[in-house]
């Protein structure tokens, strides 16, 4: 291309499109930030769809999509262990554990957490339309058996990964800050100390966490957050629809 | 334990808890095919668990499990994972590609297939209801992505993964016997030639392949067990619940 004569900053070599408030974005920065990785953020505007989003993820049109070095990474979980393998040296701490059944064992409940909490946490939010009770009652049920998981993954240390933050903490923990909104917009009870001590224990530790806690949205702003959701969705036909 | 007194035969390091028709155990058997890894099968009955499954599997309670050394895992593709990190060296192939934009290509595109192509095969083999014009749609509209991005992976070798079978063929190529099995069930033309040049000459030579040919079940076979499938479901009560 001809040059337009305009002075143009190269784009950062690490760029995430995202959004504050997407646990599924929050994976992508909290990620970054425990391997030291400098990165630029472009903030997607709700309801709207950039020009760069479309063409980094045509299939899916979501975000977070991860852009290193120009070329597009899409889906949450896919771009987490793109960002364990790529930054694999240099002292970086290592997202996935080293051991393949360890390795096993999280990539299993990392799926059963998308395929539990996060249908169950729209429901609550009222962003999509579901009977509310029944999706307190799941996520209930899916807490249950992490509580059991933390036990047998943590072996006694402070993160489902041990020492540290790894892959299932980041999925998992993705969603404290909406499941703290929850319980405001819908009035339940979720992460119950009573029922699931280890968990709400691991929480604070992990809000606590130097790479989550300037990434985690305050819970009023995420409260403040769902109600222009809906609105905007309402607004443009796509309430129901969309999450 | 005090012995029984009774001569019962160790078990073997490597089984696999499945159904010759699953396609999500399928893709086990290929795995390990390609890995030269020997594996005992055991035959899950349709409409019943296994003790051995239900204790393998308390979560999901579903096939299949590979059991390695007594250790489960569960869902084909955390399995598929497994097997390839654990047999990783003595010369046998690998299952994700070396390069960290490659694997996350391909394990986009893998989650894309499970996302798309299983829940529209189920409804078209009348296992679930639903629209079946719908999910017609919603299968040549995946295909029509995944021929694109067949070109862009396999850069004009045979397979997704290059000169040989990789994680993403393993992932759609086991969806090619029940898409046959569609064709005849449902009277839907679904890989199409015309439309689909490329997938349709991959899935000849995914076919043929060593690792494929012995355990990819006939179309016939197919057809036949999902009539099976159906009454099973119905007679328990559990048809239009159960995939």
């Amino acid at each position: 291309m001809a040059s337009s004569g305009e002075e143009q900053a190269p784009a950062a070599a690490v760029r995430v499109l995202g959004g504050w408030a997407s646990h599924y974005a929050i994976r992508v920065y909290v990620a970054l930030k425990l391997k030291g990785v400098e990165y630029e953020f472009q903030q997607e505007v709700v309801g709207s769809k950039s020009e760069l989003l479309l063409k980094s993820n045509p299939v899916h049109k979501k975000i977070p999509v991860l852009l290193h070095h120009g070329k597009p990474v899409a889906e949450s979980m896919v771009i987490l262990q793109y960002i364990d393998e790529i930054w694999a040296s240099d002292g970086a701490p290592a997202i996935l554990p080293a051991d393949p059944y360890a390795r096993a064992v999280q990539r299993f409940w990392a799926q059963y957490v998308d395929d539990k909490i996060a249908p169950a946490s729209v429901v609550l939010r009222g962003v999509v339309n579901g009977d509310k009770d029944e999706a307190a009652a799941q996520v209930s049920a899916a807490l249950q058996h992490l509580e059991e998981a933390f036990v047998k993954c943590s072996q006694g240390k402070s993160y489902f990964g041990g020492d540290n933050i790894g892959f299932l903490d980041i999925v998992l923990g993705s969603h404290l800050g909406w499941l703290k909104a929850v319980e405001e917009i819908a009035g339940v009870k979720v992460l119950d100390e009573s029922k699931f001590p280890e968990l709400t224990a691991w929480a604070d530790r992990f809000y606590a966490h130097h790479a989550v806690r300037e990434v985690m949205p305050e819970t009023d702003r995420l409260v403040q957050f769902n109600t222009y959701l809906i609105s905007v969705l309402k607004a443009k036909g796509l309430f129901g629809s969309h999450v």
